[in-house]
């Protein structure tokens, strides 16, 4: 119990946090960049609220954040609302509803903060900032590949050129499993084995899938390797079509970004509640942690849609530094246009509100990298 | 009690909406533009979160908003947390603690979405969006007046080029009352009668003051007027010298921004519980909505400050429509090279998936304005 843990005032909630100068601006800028990245290939833009009745929030593809979402009780109607853990279902709801009418393929992006009760897997965050895309209507490898492809532009965008896509495919695993005729329990022990990638267990558990199960987890690399595995792999006829979708996704893919790291892991299947098909997982060359995910699902629970969410709290993190603005400081006597000229120029202006006796040293102290003397822009050696 | 109303899947809590293509396109670039006018002048970006303990979220300025707050339990700490109604509270948190040692004057600004309990006053929004500044350490005419110029400049960025600023001094009436012997009980009388705007009542309690109160009451309006009565006013010390700070002020916006409209009510002094100095509220031409307001007010009750909030929702109400991104259809046999290109030159590229026998008619079903057809742009004529 921390009931009565006493509260400094610069005290946070676990997993809350506060971005100061610079990082707040180039978080902003990061996330600009990436939502005109998506309005180039025609994503618009829509903005749900930070709060909903829970049963439109938690439905669907909202089940899956159900336990990580703060729930409200709303005063006007005594509904029960809920913060939103994740912006996709919303964007659900709203192709669903008020754009239902709206023609398909309808292309959706969304920038926005979300809150989760705990903090979940790697991340220590309660506060999530989204930046995604949904593709609504069209089922196709072309439409996985589009996300793909206009998700790694973004990501350059904000010089993130040599990012990796994890491709799995959720269904492939419970398919062959009922195609050869597992039971459930039984199905249920190969699962968690295949979870573990516990190689030994798959062996043993496997029955008739054996070999192919053990061949498929050993797989799990670059692209091409996989998809030779399942090339090779005896499998029935649905999951042997859901092995030929993910290669025509691959070869999708390949042709609009050639250049683009991808990998596949055939048998994973965790972590993608909702997703029916191809799911991607982006990360930075060297990093573990995440920089966006999605994959294809149904929105409404019936229209075939794909989609791809960036965190950028975690592509911040990835990103190379940004140059900072540089900085003017303007003494109060100088001339206002000269300053707004700068300013135009691509200086920020840091006005002098008082007389000093010693600008350049007045810039220093504001962190300024330049100092207007007599209407001439002089540089700060630094320090 | 509606407890029982059965919930539409498209119906939102009331308060809260969807901004949908292209109002939320427009009002996030609005307040990228507002926020780069920020930064034009050295107001560094901070970005607190959307959740605080509610003793740190709720303590000096933001007690204005506690009865406005939503509370959550924290299930980590077991401390109350609010979900935030205003971030000026929170950005004077940050720069009392954590940027308590930064060199003054202290720029901040941020935007975010803020949620409140009830609507209040004319808005029916329960979730506010804010883009603010604040200008902490200097205690003077020219700081004041710098807020008002840079936020002027941030509305002209998004086309609001004829605002008002409306100032109060919300001091002055307590200050006149208290030095002209008022007790509290005639004082609290009377300020309710200003607070009507009643002239009558002004008279008949006004005692020694009402003649001034009266004619100070009907001052309200263009700056100059409101100044020159205040100026004929016979008034106390402490009151005149907040007569002499607002006049000051005026001289400094009119030197920083000559053409900005500015309005006076010296008797006014509701709804600023927090400020300490002259306030704002901004206004577009012949609109009640506030696309602003703010004002000086001490930063951890201690530090001089001023700033201003602006409301992005009610700027995007305001402001002059924009012209929409160009679309182009790009039919999926179409060179993927001369797709990049249009987006480079600012086209929004809508992407066929697959082939069509008519691509003209096919832009137009997707509301794109122009259609690329064997390499050549076509624009489509608005039907």
């Amino acid at each position: 119990m921390t009931d009565d843990r006493p509260l400094n005032p610069a005290l946070l909630p676990a997993g809350l946090r506060d971005l100061l100068p610079p990082e707040a601006e180039t978080e902003a800028t990061s996330v600009e960049a990436i939502m005109d990245a998506f309005a180039a290939h025609g994503y618009q833009r829509v903005k749900p609220p930070l709060l909903e009745f829970e049963e439109s929030l938690l439905g669907a593809a909202g089940a899956a954040v159900a336990d990580q979402t703060f729930r409200l009780m709303d005063p006007d109607s005594h509904h029960m609302m809920g913060v939103r853990a994740d912006m996709t279902p919303q964007v659900a709801r709203i192709a669903t509803t008020r754009l239902s009418h709206a023609p398909r393929p309808l292309r959706l992006s969304y920038a926005g903060q979300c809150l989760r009760v705990r903090s979940a897997g790697l991340a220590t965050e309660r506060q999530v900032a989204q930046a995604g895309i949904e593709l609504i209507g069209p089922d196709s490898p072309d439409a996985d590949a589009e996300i793909a492809a206009v998700g790694a532009e973004a990501l350059a965008a904000v010089g993130l050129t040599r990012v990796s896509f994890d491709l799995t495919l959720p269904p492939f695993v419970p398919t062959l499993l009922d195609e050869a005729g597992f039971t459930a329990e039984a199905g249920a022990s190969l699962g968690r084995a295949l979870d573990r990638k516990d190689a030994a267990a798959v062996t043993e558990l496997g029955g008739s899938l054996a070999g192919t199960l053990t061949d498929l987890l050993l797989a799990a690399g670059p692209a091409e390797r996989a998809l030779a595995a399942l090339e090779a792999a005896a499998l029935p006829p649905g999951a042997r079509a859901l092995a030929k979708r993910l290669a025509a996704t691959v070869a999708a893919i390949r042709a609009r970004a050639p250049g683009l790291r991808l990998t596949i892991d055939p048998v994973e299947f965790r972590g993608f509640r909702y997703h029916t098909g191809v799911t991607l997982t982006v990360y930075a060359p060297g990093r573990h942690e995440e920089l966006g995910r999605g994959g294809r699902y149904l929105c409404g629970d019936t229209e075939p849609a794909t989609g791809l969410t960036l965190y950028p709290d975690a592509v911040l993190r990835a990103a190379p530094p940004r140059a900072p603005k540089p900085r003017v400081y303007v003494p109060v006597e100088a001339d206002a246009t000269r300053a707004a000229a700068l300013r135009a120029e691509g200086y920020a202006t840091v006005a002098g509100l008082e007389a000093v006796a010693d600008p350049a040293a007045e810039a220093r102290r504001l962190a300024c990298t330049h100092v207007l003397i007599a209407g001439g822009l002089t540089a700060l050696a630094a320090e």
